[in-house]
């Protein structure tokens, strides 16, 4: 094998890289993998004998390394986004000729993604930012794929990556061409945003169920074990249900309750609530989750916050009479809102996309988008069959609240939603993303805002105008004025 | 007078420059101004001679402008942030000397002064990046000011800035230099955001009191006017209160029911969003505040958005026995529920100051900030001086939460807020800022948050590894594995 072309190369073989190159080569597509540290290189080769994996090679120079792919190459990169990523194209770039073709698989911010697909078209080179979702295991078995940049390069790639991606029954693999530009690197963002929601939204679940309901960990975990196979069903809420399982080995009782209460982030969801605010686009659920993340890590804080408040005669858990009579109970009403909750993170994260999407006229399809996240990524769910069902009926849905469907399942748990978030709110309990996922409903669905005030007062102390209800055109007042004269 | 120099010079005549301009003549320094379209020279020197005032001059081109002005000289610009500052700074800068100060004071992003600072500095030219605050009529008589940049500016300025502030007895002149490079600006945005989430906090009131409580505008305006004269005592209250009073002189009824509910917004709020995010700061109420305006802008979607739910059973208001029995009991829970949100969006507005000072070296005081918007601002309110004595008290306060102070006040008014919360959420009313405060609130106070969880998922898919509660280190656990072994 050493002396014919590799199909493809991988560079940069940390967790991700090394996964994603022996799942290709796993597929029967001959891989170089290269990596500058080269004990990678080797790691990466042991791994793959050990697998009884033939089809990868190993190589500790770059110029090797990419002569040892077949024309039109294509290389994919998986090093860390940001300077790592430019380096790496400029050590590759080197070495490729017209028409070959650099993939970044990284989370890579969309703007340099596009960024360096121009600067790569000055080399005759063509360009992919590529989002993978699905971490270690995903890479190895079948990711989510999303790749967005040049076309022309993605149909070079596209035999390989409709192997490589998870495969779903139905609806087949997790992986279409996403768009032009930055949009792959774009979509995968928002995937990770909605991955923030969907983890705080069942970490408020765990809290009701834990601090109000008093459910064990055993009760906990056969909680989430049955909604796994229901309407919430998705990989999220199934490792939810393994972690409550777990016991811990350096100590009496369940890990989880020794895992301190600090939530690391890596930078896709803070990009996520920044565009979000750029685009005019409310994602109050998405923010919420990277809202407590932030005061999740001021531990210290909080330990001393508690103190001042316990001596102010305020307990951590607000006790008293919630109604709720029995733990079945409370159990079915959480279910109920954290699927509205969700249906209302994900509302908010379409959205995002699609007002991405006509800024920058990348044509996206919210349902496609829905399908190849099916499988593979991290937020995979039997959920999203429901919202690429829901742009199939209607691909201009202005939002998913409104579609039939969705409507009718809020409007079903709705009740039960609102007791909940009220039972938090009475008990003390924190259920931000709940009550932004609530507020964000009850003002989509609200005919007649307070708006009205706040332009108002714009207009009375900043000259900023309004409009009216009643006739067109934009006006102001001189409400000072007014009042001034009525009091006098 | 013709013949002497100006003491300052005043750049960019629209409604904030004229008022400005005019306000420093009255104050007895002569200032000359100018506009690039003339006619508003003309009509500034008109104003200021009806106006008795024989301190301002008008030039029409800016070489005589600057001439006009004494060594060294300072300009105010106060241009449409961006483009137009650069413009400006290049036309006036041809005539200046070394020593010379420019000032802006517009909105602007505070990284665009911190760039101008260093060019000008190039020129030998000094800098000030200064937030005004107050609108036109705080303008005319009396801003809050927020000079940031260059020390030796701010004391060229002083004398005129001591006097051409609000004055606020017991705390003196509204002005404080607020320290090096952007920091000006900054604050001022910071500002903005917090004016942001007071405007959001009162339409939440309103809307209860009107929804639930079915209060009529007589009634709605009676309530502010008496709020005005308690612990919620401030301008926007006060202006609140008056919009109540105002028939509309187009029709029937009140103005304000006439208002259009759709908010329009410059930017500031934006931007303080996205900073909270760069900065890991929690903002959710001032988030919520922007996401409000972004939802009402979308009056169309609401309208049709509304009919869907009606059809699918559900009233805009949801009636049913909330457990008010009088008015009076409603108006005053609303009253503690707004005053305790507001200290939580406060609380974030400072602390967003903070860590940007820390990031910065900019070592900003914060009760000081809280002093100079006493007056003058469109925040201005008793209340700022309960900060500012907060701040006194603990200058290195960890959050406005836990000063004695305030942690007795929200201790006294949280079951009332709890309850006003749950009546709008159970009438179907969106509150998202009062909602957005009170998770902040019991999220910062808890000294165990459900965390715990999304480290153990952060782990499960990313290998993250995580942090123990009872022994330091790193840790990562093969949950997968553990989880599948125990199922076999």
């Amino acid at each position: 094998m050493a002396e014919s072309l590799s199909r493809i190369g991988l560079a940069g073989l940390a967790v991700m890289g090394q996964n994603l190159a022996l799942n290709i080569a796993e597929k029967g597509f001959p891989i170089s993998v290269y990596n500058r540290t080269t004990s990678k290189v080797d790691e990466t080769v042991e791994r793959a004998k050990r697998e009884g994996n033939l089809h990868l090679r190993g190589f500790h120079d770059p110029k090797s390394f990419v002569q040892s792919i077949q024309k039109p190459r294509v290389v994919i990169m998986l090093v860390k986004a940001g300077a790592p990523v430019d380096q790496t194209i400029q050590t590759l770039s080197t070495y490729m000729e017209k028409g070959d073709c650099i993939i970044d698989g990284g989370n890579e911010w969309y703007e340099n993604t596009e960024r360096r697909e121009k600067a790569a078209a000055e080399l005759g080179l063509l360009y992919l930012g590529m989002g993978v979702s699905g971490g270690e295991e995903g890479a190895r078995h079948g990711p989510s794929l999303m790749p967005g940049g040049s076309f022309e390069a993605y149909k070079y790639i596209e035999d390989i990556v409709l192997k490589v991606a998870a495969q779903v029954p139905d609806s087949g693999p997790c992986v279409t061409y996403i768009g032009k530009g930055g949009s792959g690197n774009f979509v995968k963002m928002i995937h990770n945003g909605i991955e923030y929601g969907d983890m705080q939204l069942i970490a408020e679940a765990y809290d009701v169920l834990k601090s109000v309901g008093k459910l064990s960990n055993e009760e906990l975990h056969e909680v989430f074990a049955e909604w796994n196979r229901g309407e919430l069903l998705s990989f999220l809420i199934e490792i939810t249900a393994d972690i409550f399982s777990i016991k811990d080995n350096k100590g009496d009782g369940y890990l989880v309750d020794k895992v301190l209460d600090k939530t690391g982030m890596k930078g896709t969801g803070k990009w996520t609530v920044q565009q979000a605010a750029d685009l005019s686009v409310a994602a109050p659920t998405i923010a919420s989750s990277l809202d407590s993340r932030f005061l999740s890590g001021l531990k210290d804080e909080r330990v001393e916050a508690a103190k001042v408040f316990k001596h102010g005669g305020m307990d951590d858990i607000i006790s008293g009479d919630h109604g709720f009579v029995d733990k079945s109970k409370l159990i079915d009403e959480v279910r109920k809102a954290l699927y509205a909750s969700k249906i209302c993170s994900y509302a908010q994260g379409m959205n995002l996309i699609r007002a991405k999407s006509v800024e920058k006229g990348w044509d996206l399809k919210l349902g496609e988008l829905a399908r190849i996240w099916k499988g593979g990524c991290i937020i995979r769910a039997i959920f999203l069959d429901r919202i690429k069902q829901a742009y199939d009926r209607n691909s201009e849905l202005a939002n998913l609240l409104v579609d039939p469907e969705f409507a009718k399942e809020i409007v079903e748990r709705q009740s039960a939603w609102r007791r909940v978030v009220c039972l938090a709110i009475n008990s003390g309990i924190s259920t931000p993303g709940m009550c932004a996922s609530l507020a964000y409903f009850d003002t989509y669905r609200r005919e007649r805002l307070p708006a009205n005030l706040v332009q108002a007062q714009r207009d009375y102390f900043g000259a900023h105008t309004y409009e009216r209800t009643d006739m067109p055109g934009s006006f102001h007042t001189e409400w000072f004025k007014i009042a001034k004269q009525a009091k006098m």
